[in-house]
């Protein structure tokens, strides 16, 4: 069903279900003044994409509009004004990832500012360098930038087997932190296991909080909580004096004694990826550079789908827990 | 009921009402190796002495004890040891507050750190200048040390009118920070008038949010909450992008939505006096001292009571909202 010259966008016309996804031709425009055309190879997909389709959690973007932030591929066209903020050696024809496109990168090209495209780490294959910018660079933010993280932290990744935990976790062997976590499954500690995580535990098992706490009774001085609206509180009796909890992700409301917070000076900071500043971004990608080649960095792939199956891409990340990285194969057929 | 030579201690004997505070007679020490024995004059009262007589709020200090952290008076010997760490210029003789006790100052007398008394500012009675330690100090931390203040930014103050809100205020003055501040009661906002504050806003009316946000919709940088069990959801709501809401105060659990702090990437940041170092609590006793002399730090007193009369204070402490300090003359009668 992909178009031949691979001029097609995976459209949302009005929030729903998956099957509110639909494939649509579309000549892509001449980029603007300081932006560039990419075709295509790969996209990445994340959570944030269903609640936009869905118009929930808060999200109710306009319509109609192409979903996805994050892909790869090659530039095609260099608009004018660029030369101050593309990075320095790409030209037409080069491996890129993308790091945000207002146009929607589940398609078979995108328009993004060219302060937003980087090139794909030596050696990395373009479905994996698809699945950097949404993970990694929220990850790298909650640590670094908000998380004012010291080398010689001890991080607690509350939900260490999704798309941001997983990241941070690499991120963590990369900055030299020890890094305790958590999974949901079997199949999510297994990946725990995998990712050299050498403290796992199972966040659906009674008691595990204990556990940590009976296990590591000094606490921890950063925590990155996924899902803050069940372990908020619960995470200010991990933290050590001067700890910090990173709100990364968060469903609902929740109860919270926020005394706990005092006696132990305590933070709690909500983290967002567009938080990130062109400049942020780009230190963040020398990371990138440098992760990937201390094989610190490598983005896990739990499966590839054609653009045309986005929606059971969809279907399958809404009703099972990510375990790795799932991305849309957006070449021509 | 004072005795003549001064020597006497208000005790806590058990954890109860008011009533169980009993004066006893008792001859101060010699100080220690780095302490200094202080004759004091007055002694300020704080809900926390509430807190720590009745065990209560998680505060059960080994019986018996004396309650009260800070007070002023004279120096009347000093230990070993103490060159290093006493104010330069201080003598046996000299004027000082005591920036917290380990014997307590509902009494005559105290023994304290040498680090933990400083010159009486210049200019201030005695009284006031017992006052000046519980509320000033974390005020400061409240601001400076942990809500990491510029003078650009915008402060809200939810609870000005008690002991730490009306330093807040006061620092605010000094610091240059424009602050909104709010009351429970016509005459804590009429001392918040007093003090100069231009936007004021009663706590107990319904909508007193919504006339805030409506009134400044670019929202605030810094809060600080005295009771963070009542309004931190909402102080979320009226923060800007960055912003700070500090934790002063809380006195049960609240109920919060954590997705607020992350699109506006906003901290909860948890503070106690204690937090303060010794090199910290130097610091901001220059800060005092230079606050005293530009007018913008004078501590309001609300009721002087004599030591023998401890009970009354607490009594009308935990049954009437602050007005200011209330403070115990400790002189002998």
């Amino acid at each position: 069903m992909n178009a031949k010259n691979g001029n097609f966008r995976m459209m949302v016309n009005s929030y729903g279900g998956p099957e509110v996804l639909t494939l649509q031709e579309q000549e892509p425009p001449a980029p603007g003044p300081g932006e560039v055309l990419v075709r295509l190879s790969f996209a990445g997909v994340n959570p944030v994409d269903g609640y936009r389709r869905s118009g929930s959690q808060g999200y109710t973007p306009d319509l109609p509009f192409c979903p996805g932030f994050e892909g790869a591929g090659h530039i095609e066209a260099v608009g004018p004004r660029c030369s101050d903020q593309l990075e320095a050696g790409l030209n037409i024809g080069d491996p890129v990832y993308v790091a945000w496109s207002g146009t929607g990168t589940y398609a078979g090209w995108c328009i993004a500012d060219c302060s937003q495209v980087f090139p794909v780490p030596r050696g990395m294959e373009l479905s994996r360098a698809a699945g950097l910018f949404v993970n990694y660079f929220t990850a790298y933010r909650a640590l670094v930038f908000r998380g004012s993280v010291l080398p010689t932290d001890r991080v607690f990744i509350h939900g260490g087997s999704g798309g941001v935990g997983m990241a941070a976790i690499q991120w963590c062997g990369f900055l030299g932190n020890e890094v305790w976590a958590t999974a949901g499954s079997s199949e999510g500690l297994e990946l725990l296991r995998q990712q050299g995580v050498e403290h796992r535990f199972n966040h659906g098992r009674e008691g595990y909080g204990e556990e940590i706490r009976s296990q590591r009774p000094e606490g921890f001085d950063l925590i990155l909580e996924m899902r803050a609206d069940i372990n908020l509180d619960r995470d200010l009796d991990l933290l050590a004096p001067g700890g910090r909890v990173m709100i990364i992700g968060s469903r609902g409301e929740t109860s919270l004694v926020p005394r706990k917070t005092m006696g132990k000076e305590l933070d709690i900071r909500g983290v967002v990826l567009m938080g990130n500043s062109p400049d942020a971004n780009r230190s963040i990608h020398r990371s990138i550079e440098k992760g990937c080649a201390s094989e610190d960095i490598l983005p896990v792939i739990q499966q590839i789908y054609p653009l045309s199956e986005a929606a059971q891409a969809h279907r399958e990340m809404e009703e099972h827990k990510a375990l790795g990285k799932r991305i849309l194969d957006c070449r021509p057929v």
